[in-house]
């Protein structure tokens, strides 16, 4: 797997990354939710014993969000390594990592064992592979809580049977400025999938990027619903080329004159805000992905999405820094990389 | 005289130009409102024999507005050589102007004779002895209509008697932004003055430039009126100093941030309008008086300022151009010299 924010994929790649992620539960022992924290650590110890008998504790490392700051566990959240809901049991919640931050396998989240795997462009299949890999070896010695008629079983219902969740991060600039994107929602919803923000259930959309993903888990088998999405993601894509084209073809000045203010507006900024940041770096995205602009590699684009956030600007300050000071470390560091 | 767009004036310079303006009409002769073209058309040529018998024709030319395009004409307008009223009376409107455009008088506009002189800066003193004379050897060889008690008489009452309209152009963005500009205005009209826009009378103050005049013509003398007025303006430039340095301290970095944006999609822009190009100009502008922006020249700010306005856009370009056609010249010519 490729680091999806590193990856210089292709120009005009409207995903920007596929992740798989798994559910699973020990069998015998209560759901996270349910676990005090020395029994919440004492199952942490467990998965890790588990996990590095197989793999190298060269390759793979625990953080325990117990150890570390606010900010610094913030900064895993921001680079999708973890999820909000890790964040907000920090006294029990670690994960695994793997060196080059493609595979994060959470613990004491919803479930006890998240095995998420993340990488470049549009390759459910590989990602899947990897988890399906990582899921089978910790398998090996560890008893997963499992259901013949329902699967794996959760804490949540929506995640019973496959305890799989694929989604894709796409870029729909042109889906949203021509408005159609709510039509997408609709029919995706109708499908069994759902959409949604940069930073999953319930992040608020924003710089055009949204996760699709597989909404139905049980009923189904991971490989249907995996060639499932990748069917409604191409189709989402096709659209969102043909808003492109159009918008273009239409607006060809008007278009240009957005992306090359984007530019410009990044480019010499003093102070600049979270969501006007993203917004930005979305048109200049857009214009390296028509080709409107030629001389701006997408995997910046990709580090700036993850460094320009709050805590990333933070982890790298030595001050606690006001909102202000963080808009304006935003602006230091877009106008350093662009 | 210096021509005052060309002028490198001190860069803390709030004061764009001063104008002096004489209204002057002959003796026996109905106002221009009231006389037809062959009538208006022969007091052009009378006035023009009269000026030219003292004045060579190497150093002055008549423009007839009657043999000229609109668009040419307007562009007169907006180097400020001539007034709205002249275009509008284009059948029996002309000028007499010198090769640095700091003098224009203009002949059947709302009186007979207009004699403007405008120079760079706060000088209005130098302005008005360039007028003064002019004024006197005109007079040396027609006879101006003028009363004992009323001085003067002019086609509106509101010019009696000095004739004389002085006024200042003055860039105040920080009065407009700490929303001070309403409390000068009512203090300038309680000194019999006045405070219009960057074309004068009923034009709208675009780019937080401001012409500040004389409204009182009757009972003071010239000298008073222009020791009045530049004694008012003096106050304001202090106002408007204090108004900077009280948001510099305060706002610094969002002043910094609005002007360095505003250079910034100046130099990126695919279309601009000519009110937001106003707009963004007046920022880079205050950048340049504040030190903030030391790379741009304020001469060449004031030739934006003029070259981007629509008639001088469509004077340099072949074909008849669209607003959208005209926003996108602009940007191009802003970028080019930026």
């Amino acid at each position: 797997m490729e680091n999806w924010v590193k990856a210089k994929n292709e120009m005009e790649d409207i995903v920007l990354s596929s992740r798989i992620r798994l559910a699973r539960n020990l069998q015998g022992i209560p759901f996270p939710d349910k676990l005090d924290i020395p029994n919440g650590k004492d199952l942490v110890n467990k998965i890790e014993e588990n996990f590095y008998s197989v793999y190298s504790q060269e390759d793979y490392k625990t953080i325990y969000l117990w150890s570390n700051d606010r900010v610094s566990n913030s900064v895993y959240l921001e680079k999708h390594l973890i999820s909000p809901k890790l964040l907000n049991n920090t006294h029990k919640g670690a994960f695994i990592c793997d060196k080059e931050q493609t595979v994060s396998i959470m613990m004491n989240e919803e479930d006890h064992l998240r095995i998420q795997c993340i990488t470049a462009g549009l390759n459910l299949k590989e990602a899947y592979e990897t988890a399906n890999i990582l899921d089978n070896k910790l398998e090996e010695n560890m008893q997963f809580a499992f259901d013949e008629k329902l699967g794996y079983l959760t804490a949540c219902p929506t995640n019973l049977g496959t305890g799989l969740r694929a989604s894709v991060m796409l870029h729909l600039p042109a889906l949203v400025m021509e408005k159609e994107i709510e039509q997408v929602f609709t029919a995706i919803s109708h499908l069994g999938m759902t959409i949604r923000g940069l930073y999953g259930e319930g992040s608020r959309s924003e710089g055009n990027l949204f996760q699709v993903s597989n909404q139905v888990t049980l009923g189904v088998s991971e490989q249907e619903i995996i060639t499932n999405l990748i069917a409604v993601v191409k189709q989402i894509i096709n659209q969102e080329n043909i808003a492109r084209e159009r918008i273009l073809k239409k607006y060809n000045y008007e278009i240009q004159d957005k992306i090359y203010r984007a530019l410009g507006i990044l480019r010499s900024a003093i102070l600049l805000e979270n969501s006007e940041c993203l917004k930005l770096l979305s048109y200049v995205r857009m214009g390296v992905e028509t080709g409107i602009i030629k001389d701006i590699e997408k995997n910046t684009l990709n580090e700036l999405l993850i460094y320009s956030q709050p805590a990333s600007l933070q982890k790298n300050s030595k001050e606690t820094l006001s909102k202000k000071q963080r808009d304006m470390q935003r602006a230091i560091l877009i106008k350093s990389k662009l």
